[in-house]
């Protein structure tokens, strides 16, 4: 009887059959035994309940409140205090310890006899947590290394002022910084490198400029992933999706982004690596046309398809980057006509998930019919050729990013995590002669792409999908990267810039994004139409 | 009127008087009007007051509380319930919102008439809390600035493996660290520096030990300040004292080491930089003794006193550091016999505040009692001698201070916070006589402590007080620090090593430390004292 375990402190009399109620009810309490609990509260609209935060009026709520509510920890009686008013009425407080943690909590119920029986007409609830040492005690890291690998207030200091003064970045630990190693997203890697003795030139373009770096923030490893689930710094956080995963491979910099820990994400992007992130988290990511931004001080995963990309919450900050890093672009804007034509291509968004595609058209038709997009023009491609593209671009992407790390790779067996090492281990097995079909069959699409992207922005969903959840099966990994590899190769094939923007959503709320592709050099032509999409959104 | 602007739910009648009472008890505790709230309590001892962490018992006991606690922030009446009991009795439930930040709480009161008077005599209060805040678009920083300058996962790897494998530390920025930059907690004196070329060599024992440095932690400006209230970077976290400063200057490894992000903070202690924060922060510190870890790599301040300390949670992780730093100790454990005396200078102790003083000597008369300490000896020591040797401390502390950093100052006006510019700017005048002539005073207060410590464990409180709150007057701080220093001038004046021992409170629950002195090269016996007392706390 807990009751009978503490002393019961009142300052007069306490009226019979309390003390055995107030037992019943802590005992059914600790078996979360509703139907005793429901049965000790009084009946009726005029029973309360109250914690902090919710205030239940009635008993219905209060019932329809405790169905839902999980075990609680085992607690012990610390102190009962007992104010009876009259024969029929107390008010019982009850001081609480949670043995295992030590937290300590308190309960104010109003006991009165009704009909005979004691109920609870009102209760106040201070739950046990822990004292405000405590939380002190429990382990916190300073980092989030699923995020960062290394951070400081600055890590690197500005080297000038201008345009991006006050601008964080988190740079993607696939590019040079000086005094720092390069971490590709492997500590086996890592471990062998020295200090990188220069910055590469995008990083320090954004210095010069006014920027800082914050830190140098992770990648699935050595970028061949749109997954974002390092196995040796495990998967960084999508804000925007609780549960679910950032999207890579610029992982770190998109979840750092969205975490509001830095302005501007600056990653790579070979296959979809900033559109991807930029997709799952809601936010905005550019991909750059191939060779506009140096990629020198930056490890290759796919030379012929890796460009620099950036990511940011708004188009703002992506746009005063861009002026930055693609100045000969920016000193011409005026002499880029705007596009002519907005290119659906329905063989692509077939590979979307239906609730996406149908975002896509919908949310589209609408941006042409406010006037925001130019006419829409469908352009047949039929699938087997948009199958032979999609197998020509995996083809040299793996040939070369094996020629790229194959030597490293095969000195450092069992290195590689699951799903990236798969990976290589495929490229492995790709020949020159498979290489070289792969670049015929490539340059033929990026000449029809580069036709039909002339004058017209090409508007597609930028994943197939949301952001998957962080277990689920392989298959379904694999489903959403197969599907949406369709959708950003197309890109790449063309050496053409593309620009997320956070416009779309799953039918359960996932954000997904809808990407604009342009001719190659119209970068920033498409962050400004992004701007105008955005402002409408 | 607070009850008229909201509707009053209630099962039946409100009782005549109550509302009104009520309106007056909230008007008072906006206004802080304790008299008013103090009559609006039931006299005498079972009047009870409860929050979840204390259950006050007793109109005294509530009333001696409420003195001592701030204005509360300026919420209002959300929702009024009352639950009338007869009619000199009803339950009254209000939660209450504060406009500023949205945050809700619950106040359950039962209210009497009591000689016709409406009195409360049982109160459950939860304050407003903020919700839980949604993480996704909120700015959160990647680091605790205050804490923090650089942090990697780890900044630096182990080069061996031995017995602090695993072990994490946060390395003072006051240590080189090869590759790293020296930031001495000051920026401007961080712009200018480049990477170091080796690393301390304190540092690098613990590395080839097989310990990891998890990043760079806060120093006090050039460490000369006990406060840990950096101008420029924040004042670190006490996770152990909401609100309260952390102390300093080894500021930001005490605050990675409470709030668990690492095993291990490596500072230095001059005139107290590991044993305050040690004492603020519920921390266990050891300062070792002068000379017996190299300073080599580590910026000094005032060479005849600084030592290298390090904090932890526990005495076990300083125990295996101090394993690894002073092996020469640590070989010959058994050849240095336990103290035979406990030395008490009850003049030192005058300057504690009364809690601590009091609770000091409570602590270790029971130790003593119980034989974890030897017999105790009363030593005299006239206060004005303890005041020219503090003196002549500070003022050779202060001309070596300047002779390290003044250069460097004087060439960058504007450059130190006020608090250390000022102590700098003293040093400043210091001339070379009145350093002789305080060497010449420190060397009898040498020849004396160590007498007075062969054979003899010294036990004296770590600090005056408690951690003084952030928002303290400077005169309070000046006030902690000027009795604080009287007690942490001994060990520096002896060049003995000094641990401290998270055993002692203030009347209102902060932390403070026992502090043990030994004789220099005992370093390894003081914790395994202090290994004792801690197991018997």
């Amino acid at each position: 009887m807990i009751a009978e375990a503490v002393q019961v402190v009142s300052p007069g009399p306490v009226p019979e059959g309390l003390l055995a109620a107030f037992d019943a009810y802590e005992t059914a309490l600790l078996t979360n035994d509703v139907a005793t609990l429901d049965a000790l509260f009084a009946p009726g609209p005029a029973t309360v309940r109250g914690d902090g935060t919710t205030l239940l009026v009635g008993h219905a709520a209060i019932a329809g409140f405790r169905s839902g509510r999980a075990v609680i920890p085992t607690r012990q009686v610390a102190e009962l205090h007992v104010r009876p008013v009259g024969d029929d009425a107390a008010l019982v407080m009850a001081s609480t310890v949670e043995p295992a943690t030590g937290a300590t909590g308190l309960q104010t119920q109003l006991w009165q006899r009704l009909a005979g029986d004691w109920k609870v007409t009102a209760a106040h609830v201070t739950l046990p947590r822990t004292q405000p040492a405590t939380p002190s005690r429990a382990a916190a890291a300073a980092l989030d290394r699923s995020v960062w690998r290394v951070v400081g207030t600055p890590l690197v200091a500005p080297t000038g002022s201008g345009p991006l003064d006050g601008v964080t970045v988190a740079v993607k630990d696939l590019f040079a910084v000086a005094g720092e190693r390069l971490g590709a997203g492997n500590p086996a890697w890592l471990a062998e490198q020295e200090p990188q003795a220069s910055t590469a030139p995008a990083v320090a373009a954004l210095l010069a400029a006014g920027a800082e770096v914050t830190g140098l923030a992770r990648t699935d490893e050595f970028a061949y992933s749109l997954a974002g689930q390092n196995a040796h710094y495990g998967t960084a956080p999508n804000p925007a999706v609780p549960g679910g995963i950032g999207g890579g491979s610029t992982s770190g910099p998109a979840s750092a982004v969205a975490l509001g820990q830095v302005l501007v994400g600056l990653g790579t992007d070979t296959a979809g690596s900033i559109r991807v992130p930029a997709s799952y988290q809601g936010l905005v990511g550019i991909r750059t046309t191939h060779g506009a931004v140096p990629l020198d001080g930056v490890l290759p995963l796919a030379p012929s398809f890796d460009t620099v990309g950036w990511l940011a919450r708004e188009v703002g900050p992506a746009l005063r980057v861009a002026e930055v890093l693609l100045p000969g672009v920016s000193a011409t804007p005026a002499a880029v006509a705007p596009p002519a034509r907005t290119v659906v291509l329905p063989t692509v968004e077939t590979h979307a998930i239906p609730a996406v595609a149908a975002a896509c058209a919908d949310r589209r038709a609408a941006l042409v019919g406010e006037g925001l997009l130019p006419t829409a023009e469908i352009v047949d491609l039929a699938p087997e050729i948009l199958e032979g593209w999609f197998a020509a671009f995996r083809t040299l992407q793996a040939f070369e990013a094996w020629a790229a790390h194959g030597d490293w790779i095969t000195a450092h067996p069992g290195a590689l995590g699951a799903d990236v090492g798969g990976r290589f281990a495929a490229a492995a097995d790709v020949t020159a002669a498979q290489a070289d079909a792969a670049r015929a069959t490539i340059a033929e699409a990026r000449a029809w792409l580069r036709e039909v992207l002339a004058g017209a922005v090409l508007v597609v969903p930028s994943s197939a999908g949301g952001a998957p959840a962080r277990d689920s099966s392989a298959a379904v990994v694999e489903a959403e990267r197969a599907g949406t590899l369709r959708m950003t190769c197309l890109a790449g094939l063309a050496g053409a810039p593309a620009v997320s923007v956070p416009l779309l959503h799953t039918a359960d709320g996932r954000p997904a994004g809808l990407c604009l592709v342009g001719a190659p050099g119209t970068d920033l032509d498409l962050l400004r139409l992004a701007a105008t999409l955005e402002g409408a959104a």
